[in-house]
């Protein structure tokens, strides 16, 4: 499978119930759970089946999201180890009465392949037909190293 | 703006709590809360701002969705009126363990662009450049004159 | 069992959870949702157990629902098959200030009865002791013609 | 308005969402939420509008519900004074299976009528057509004076 | 186990979908389902396992709680018998803006300890090594005597 | 104000609707959403009013957390620039049946005090009365000035 296999557009509307009562601003928390649920989507296709999060690399949020905007999230695995794998997750928000999008944030998320008991399971190499798969997979490999070393530990 | 800007990609896993207790069976309540959701941004993109539904065509679930799959929703403009919008929202489920897509059903469904008061509000005309973009619009035309016939007014 | 006997009411609250953003008027898929619930409740009265939705026929939105309203829902098996169910399902909401109902939508849903392992299962033969009875099960007859004949089926 | 024009019926299915992971069973505290609602509806009813809550008297779980059973709630204001108002609420659930009724609980919850902004309002008188509406108004009357008891005022 | 062990702290803001459109107030029932989560993870620790709600006293809502404002719950255990416990939480609010806290209600529910099968199951013996605990206990007790008389029992 | 008084504990009971269909397992966006919440009310304590999310550094579950289990999340300000905080929380689950806790992760978010119309607003200084409180200042600090690194800017 490639990375652009995995892809995964998630597209909401804000509405009152994601707020937390501030001016009609999104609630952070919420915009969280999406992002996992949007990558979570890419992994389980590059795994074939369950994933869970390991980790969430760290996150801006770069403006404030405003009830009535659009928000579209975009994510693909970038690489892949035995058992886990590296997702990228793009957000921009879209005011539709100005059609303009703004950048909002971009979360590196890691995931484990499991099984039925929620035990590590392999998962299939991932193909890289292009030079910007093979430039994504080089950078997250990179960020692997950085996390494993952060975590004490060698690759 | 061309049906394809309008176009609207939702994504979303079932969980649990989108069951309604029958063997793991997804609640059919959920899946017209997506599809209107879906379909609702294609519609907030055409009219640039807020829309209410007006209508939703006949809809057939084809086959029961399970916990666990993916269901990928797709949604795009097909025809404007001066207020009103028709959007076609195509849903079909991916088994991430077998790698197969199944269909599941699709809705025509019809809203009005509204201001802040909800009052009815004129929206620009929806641009047909391609082949596909006027043949949908020509059979949303013959739906929309079925829908007016049946609730007893002419075009 | 009758379908009096399979008689649901349910009654809502709109609160701001159940809004869109737009000017404090119901959100279009939550409505669906709780349609799907009543005539479901109706179905599984009929069928001794669990159903899934398999169809719902064409919904019109007469009117914005605003925040604070009470909606009213009321459904009742119109028809039943070996393994399937018409349902009816009307709805109206309760101004209470000016003490007004308001006619809303009405919708029919089709169900069929399964067993644990989400297959097909018979249901009893409905009783029509009213003319009222006889009536609607011969109009429910007549949208199952049309719904199989759109299908490219014959009954 | 007499009680009965205030008696409203909520039908809810219990979903996997509804429980706390206890071998199926229905979470209390959602159970407590849906009679809230159920209550309010007939007390905005007679208050034609915005009510708060004000006390629930205290409560017995009869039986555990479980995953899959219908729960019928039944409301109806008993007694009304100046600002407040006393409703009582019936809980029933259903197996479908089995076509058998279990009581649950009954409770008794107060609310007052409030304006927009959340200040008390006074409310027309409760009518009392038959001989139960007047026995049920006496019995809430006893209940208020224990109330005011156990809250050290007098009436 | 001592009370103090199995003594819960559970903190929320109060957002928009905790409203029920009056003029920005708390709704009851999601603050009755807040109050059983926070008194049923008391129960668990004291019980080592799974309980189910039996009952709630008598509730005063003494304030409106607004959007915005902090909740503080804090449960611990009173009182354990055989197979059941009593268990008391008390509500406060934090105005963030003023820095004043509000009372808001004070609880007394009671759970049983049960099995994977949802049958009552023994709980260990509640220590009580100070004199509060002690008191505590005292009250418990008399209440569980009124409810038993209420209930036409004999303890 | 000190950071003990900005403390904030949260607890909450893992529940099917928390699941994502993997083994029972909880679902990471759920906790994330929760470590917003639960730090975001140690801010609003600090910043009397209302505050945004506007990053959240690294995160990792080191062990998956089950339905059943009780997750106690702690939060409290370390340190306060002059219109944003840092929040450090830590995150345990507790399993009853034998009374054992477990670290699951530790997060360290930022916020900005924000005014009505969502404009960043100075909050008052941090007291820091002990040493615990003047070493997470400092560790803080140097967070600070590697967040500052990492988006190409100086303090």
């Amino acid at each position: 499978m490639t990375p652009d296999e995995t892809r995964c557009v998630m597209t909401q509307i804000v509405m009152p119930m994601h707020t937390n009562g501030v001016a009609g601003v999104m609630f952070g928390g919420v915009m969280m759970q999406w992002i996992d649920v949007c990558a979570g989507v890419a992994a389980m296709r590059h795994a074939s089946g369950a994933v869970l999060t390991a980790s969430i690399d760290r996150l801006d949020f770069m403006s404030p999201v405003q009830v009535g905007e659009i928000v579209v999230l975009q994510a693909q695995v970038n690489y892949g180890s035995r058992t886990s794998m590296e997702v990228g997750c793009r957000v921009e928000t879209e005011d539709m009465r100005t059609r303009t999008r703004r950048y909002v944030t971009k979360a590196y998320l890691t995931f484990v392949a499991v099984d039925d008991h929620g035990k590590p399971r392999p998962i299939p190499k991932l193909d890289l037909p292009t030079e910007d798969d093979r430039r994504r997979h080089a950078e997250a490999e990179q960020r692997r190293a950085l996390r494993l070393r952060a975590a004490g530990r060698t690759s």
